[in-house]
């Protein structure tokens, strides 16, 4: 991976399912690699090679005790994702108004409207 | 690029700063790929290239007119990405009242406290 921008590796290391589940995993408190690895089908490997993208990105740490080497949660790069995400929320709520909108409209027009019954020809006058 | 959930490609697309750039541009209105690409210091193929992962992630659209296929943003994939985000809401904003705590901590300590003078040392009784 490139040497990259703080909020390049947080939304590269959220781009995989399993790294998000073992955010998930960890939000609910610290936890060995073991334990970490136990829900997932992929092998231990893969798992430590999820958690040192997660680790470069700052989102989690790992204990240095020598047996036992808890994953912590860190989710302070999270807020600077969830601050650039934020500046689009009047797009996405825009959006999502126009859909309210049209489908206001459809509910208005009659039930024999050619819109809710598209497989209907209307005959031309 | 593998086929892969909305949500991992949404982050994927975010994860660097010239995409994010353009959805900045495209929030201000449509534009052409050639306006797009005049501030920034990458060949036009390579803007394409970024184009295509927005396109194939939702959060762009590029109109269909023979000339002139301005580009648009759509922003309804970036709602997911954002409610996912503020899940951690409550464990960046722990991090930061602990942050405070210890500032306070510190204020509250007499200056002549040695955690302000590292570099001295106090002498043993």
């Amino acid at each position: 991976m490139p040497a990259t921008d703080p909020l390049s590796a947080t939304f590269a290391a959220l781009a995989d399912p399993t790294r998000r589940a073992i955010l998930a995993r960890l939000s609910q408190g610290e936890t060995s690699v073991a334990e970490l690895s136990k829900p997932f089908s992929i092998s231990a490997p893969a798992v430590t090679k999820h958690l040192k993208v997660l680790q470069r990105a700052g989102l989690v740490r790992q204990g240095r005790q020598a047996q036992w080497r808890p994953c912590q949660l860190q989710a302070a790069p999270l807020r600077e994702a969830a601050d650039w995400v934020a500046q689009y929320r009047q797009f996405w709520e825009q959006s999502l108004d126009r859909l309210e909108d049209y489908l206001a409209e459809l509910q208005a027009k009659p039930v024999s409207d050619t819109t809710l019954q598209p497989a209907r020809r209307k005959r031309k006058p």
